[in-house]
């Protein structure tokens, strides 16, 4: 029914280990059943739904495109996509506690979820991470862990917390838990030819792709949609790698688009191939952020800098029938 | 198909007038057409819908009792169902500017559905009222004009303002849209026989009490559900009055239900006509309020702190197969 394989080298997972023992490489689950109408169907490996209300979000139409109203998910995140499958199945499994690395949009969905299933949830964050930040993290009762240094140390002290670590980046269950928002996209905006999709740490690009190209194996749409990366200036490691430009990673990332902060991500050749073959990736400068945001705002729509990115990219790269995906509330950045 | 009445005296509304021009009474919109299960459909008085994604929350179950994630509408509370009727009712009436008095949910709901709309809006709040909640607000590109005074003052300069009065409370079609909250109850949990309801100004309550009469007049339920009102010990004017018990109004509001603050509602006697046939009173304690908000929290759920007085009643009253209604995010209040 489904495979957990290494994304390099192919090797099935054995239990819950978190890389392929033999590469080291990121797991992905393997998707072998046909696409299903019923959104939670296609997600067969859960067997009992931790729920806080996630999926079918808005859609809302301006003229030729098509909203995405992601930041209606219950934590303010699209997130939510990929907590709900990885927490249902950790707690599955058996899993008492937890630890992940992020001071936004995942941490918060995490420590959500881990508190609705029980679950220890235990968030590593840098030492200089916003107050304003953690709070939300905190309100649902998990262990905020504070660490010295860079972003990559604190994603070791995550792994080696001693806790199960619940990575959204490397857990193929929660990259999984994206193929909903692909179903959703082609249920309610037909035909959709252009999808802008904010990318950073690449799960929402990798399980949008997924998606699609899950319901093309089935016959339920003809050919996966143009996947449009969306970066800015300032952290743009896959635009830069695809279409050949220069580009030095910033020490520390002060662009409004405070999401987007993954400056060397794991998934890079991952996502590197998905938008050769179905995309493209385009940058956005601080003012087209700002001025996106801006239009989004008074038209009523209240939504975090990094998630007007697709509106900044859509107004240069005019791409047909398009969804601009919605990813974070604004909310959280008032 | 639909007439506009004044709830007090019968007369009907001539125009757009804001009060009953022979005794001054709030008007509502009376329904006059069977309950449909297309959701859009019990609203006739709409041609056009100024959408931002709203109605079709969450609902989600906890054992026995189910908590309808209203804040989970575009703007972060369940205002965005009375916004929806009004503003484009309003649009298609042809009125370019408005006014509206709140410092919260309702002024955040209305500046956003009229930025939708392309209405200018002008939103009165309190020289006091806090600059973070007003954020919100301003995002939208509302003018929002600080006033000296009580919060009638505030209330009298809005509606002086020049601008046309869009007052949450005194519009029938911001009332009426709340019917839909009504539907969903119904559609998604089934059967419900008590709904547990914040109530401040008493649209919440009057709006969904509607929704219900009309779908046991139509056939489709069989009574109208126990409609249990939950009010504070600081602000609690209909608890006072159905119950017999004594009560000063504050001369500030300090509850941490920072939404429940109409301490002296023009719609009281209408209140209290719903709550004696078919409801009750319950009054909560900060320390119940406090609790219960942080029981929600540590169960995945953040809302606003007058969101969690449903759980602080519902564990004083056990009401059979209830509903608690969730208004606010707590994303506002971080």
């Amino acid at each position: 029914m489904f495979r957990e394989v290494c994304m390099r080298c192919g090797k099935e997972r054995e239990g819950l280990e978190v890389r392929c023992k033999r590469c080291g490489g990121p797991f992905k689950v393997e998707v072998e059943f046909p696409f299903s109408r019923e959104l939670r169907s296609n997600f067969p490996y859960i067997k009992e739904w931790i729920t806080l209300g996630e999926f079918n979000t808005p859609t809302i139409r301006w003229g030729d495109i098509a909203l995405k109203m992601d930041f209606l998910n219950p934590t303010g995140s699209y997130k939510d996509r990929g907590s709900v499958t990885l927490i249902s199945y950790l707690k599955q499994k058996g899993v008492k506690s937890i630890s992940e690395d992020s001071s936004g949009n995942a941490g918060a969905s995490i420590a959500a979820y881990g508190a609705a299933a029980g679950i220890e949830v235990n968030i590593y964050v840098p030492k200089n991470a916003r107050a304003g930040k953690l709070k939300q993290i905190e309100s649902y009762g998990a262990n905020v862990v504070r660490v010295e240094g860079t972003r990559e140390d604190v994603a070791r002290a995550a792994e080696n917390s001693g806790h199960y670590y619940a990575s959204h980046v490397l857990q193929p269950q929660f990259r999984d838990g994206i193929r909903s928002l692909a179903y959703e996209i082609a249920r309610d905006f037909s035909p959709v030819k252009t999808v802008y999709l904010p990318t950073s740490a690449g799960t929402l690009l990798l399980g949008v792709y997924e998606g699609f190209r899950h319901m093309v194996e089935s016959g339920a749409m003809r050919e996966v949609p143009r996947l449009v990366a969306v970066q800015t200036e300032q952290v743009m490691p896959l635009c830069a790698k695809v279409k050949g430009l220069s580009y030095s990673p910033p020490k520390e990332v002060t662009s409004l688009a405070d999401a987007l902060v993954s400056t060397n991500p794991f998934l890079l050749r991952e996502m590197e191939e998905v938008v050769r073959n179905y995309g493209d990736c385009v940058v956005v400068t601080e003012d087209e952020i700002a001025s996106a945001w801006k239009e989004l705002a008074r038209r009523g729509i209240l939504v975090e800098y990094s998630s007007a990115t697709t509106l900044a990219a859509y107004m240069k790269d005019r791409g047909k029938d398009s969804v601009l995906v919605l990813t974070g509330s604004g909310l959280k950045v008032l």
